[in-house]
């Protein structure tokens, strides 16, 4: 089978890339060839014969068009401009987010066949009350514009879908903890570099407030929860094609705490608390509290704690205690 | 001021258009310019030296852009296609429910001001479960395509509210009933059929089963509702501004009930149940029940029976009894 990853030059997309190659398939068959599309990759990319990387934005008709000549079974659409930048530049977060996976959907539509889309879609969809309890049919309430776009294409996705032109999975992916490499233009890029950095032995700030609550999934779990989406039969699924992904409601207290019990207190020392009015006035809209019951009834996977999170990028990082 | 409709040559858009010139205004001041703006106008139109009645399709980028030089203060976008003929033609339905809009947003986003706009959205942004109580933070979970374009131009509204482009106010429809004039190609336009057409003597058929519920709106409150809507100060709005309209909850059984006790057995006997698979489709998925508390709250009105609808459709329409 043909699988295809938008955004695939991305933390998130390689990560994908390299756990699909590494287990050989999904439930549908093996993976014959896996094509990877982005505006840039990285050096080190996963080494296979399997694999090809096609250097392309995502807005590019005429580059999708041809990826999709090689009928992808399954595609997973990760390409994305972050919500900071989303939020910044109005126009290039329409241009990629929007209409360039609208212009897919479409072009999808025209296919003699429907493809699978797993949709990397963001608890960014919600703003507003924080104290409130997000549930399975909470009202999406964006207060970005990344997060309006996020919800349109959900919205499309699923009529698509209704109407038998695609088969799509969107997922509401929480904040990514903890992310490698280097900070990035997404508003939530801080909750990773506040752990990340200090243990590199580098200074981070944190923009908000040391009580604000965060809703959190590691970078395992989501890879787990994209391959899960792949792999659901569609029968089970019905009209619905949305789901707030299980994750983990902590503060950056509790994840401080966790990562001086694990690390030191000359790690956690690196820290300082600078706010930051642009970042405040998106993240401190996003709700923490989810009651994700349909996701796990359907199979989705969580973190068990923040420690055992800053754990496992430990280990994944061979940083040395 | 000066106040355009699109859609004015519809039913909703000329009546709103009638009772805004008899009114004389809206509450930011008295209407010296009235444009309505829709692909064709009945003869009969409401006669005024203010009215301008522009033929052209929403869609025209150049006609848009042409009559928001003449920077209207208020916008009514009422301009759609049907649910029945959006759910037949896919294209379409895009084309003008959702690109239109969404051209109608940038177009305003360019202007040196911003136009406060009240949309006409649909309680259609609902599908599935019609036991559960609808409420103000339910999801939209459309299952038409029609629903689902009324749900991402939603979206835009609020997200283009918030950056400060325009100032809108959505308003979620009830079936609207009883529409004068001949059946439309809404799925809805039953609802209104089977009791206008036995009063004028002529035969009517019903396409669902007669305990089917349905949420309706009589077009006099829609009318207020529209006005109340352009004239909330935009202070009190905050970020969302979707509002579900408090409709009435009845079953095709008790419309039936009024409407015999109202006229006779000899005209509600003009009526057979005739199953339409493809209206029963998309109006059996539409949830009946809401609680539109938020609407309520800030001054939307409701009507009192389905009795009190047919009287005041009699009374308007001059049918003797």
């Amino acid at each position: 089978m043909h699988v295809l990853i938008f955004g695939g030059g991305g933390f998130l997309g390689r990560r994908l890339a390299k756990t699909l190659i590494e287990s050989g398939g999904l439930l549908q068959g093996k993976i014959t060839h896996l094509s990877l599309m982005d505006t840039a990759f990285p050096e080190e990319m996963p080494q296979d014969s399997r694999l090809e990387a096609i250097k392309s934005d995502f807005s590019d008709e005429k580059e999708i068009r041809e990826v999709l000549q090689l009928q992808p079974d399954v595609i997973f659409h990760l390409a994305a401009i972050v919500s900071g930048e989303a939020e910044k530049n109005f126009e290039l977060g329409m241009k990629v987010n929007f209409h360039a996976s609208l212009q897919l959907l479409e072009l999808c539509r025209m296919l003699d066949y429907s493809p699978r889309i797993v949709f990397a879609s963001s608890c960014a969809v919600f703003g507003g009350d924080v104290s409130k309890v997000i549930r399975d049919d909470t009202s999406p309430t964006p207060l970005s514009s990344y997060g309006t776009q996020k919800a349109m294409v959900e919205l499309l996705m699923n009529d698509y879908s209704r109407k038998g032109f695609v088969d799509a999975r969107c997922l509401r992916l929480p904040t990514i903890a903890i992310r490698p490499g280097k900070p990035n233009a997404a508003t939530s890029s801080f909750v990773s570099s506040i752990i990340r950095e200090p243990l590199y032995g580098k200074n981070a700030s944190c923009p908000v407030p040391s009580e604000t609550k965060v809703w959190i999934q590691s970078p395992n779990r989501v890879i787990q929860n994209f391959i899960h989406a792949a792999n659901i039969d569609e029968q089970i699924l019905g009209n619905d094609r949305i789901f707030n992904l299980p994750g983990l409601t902590v503060s950056i207290q509790e994840m401080l705490r966790s990562l001086e019990q694990i690390s030191s207190p000359e790690v956690t020392n690196l820290i300082s608390f600078e706010p930051d009015d642009f970042i405040q006035s998106i993240v401190l809209t996003w709700p923490p509290h989810f009651d994700t019951q349909r996701a796990i009834n359907i199979g989705f996977v969580k973190d068990a704690s923040s420690e055992e999170i800053i754990k496992s990028f430990i280990n994944e990082e061979g940083i040395s205690s």
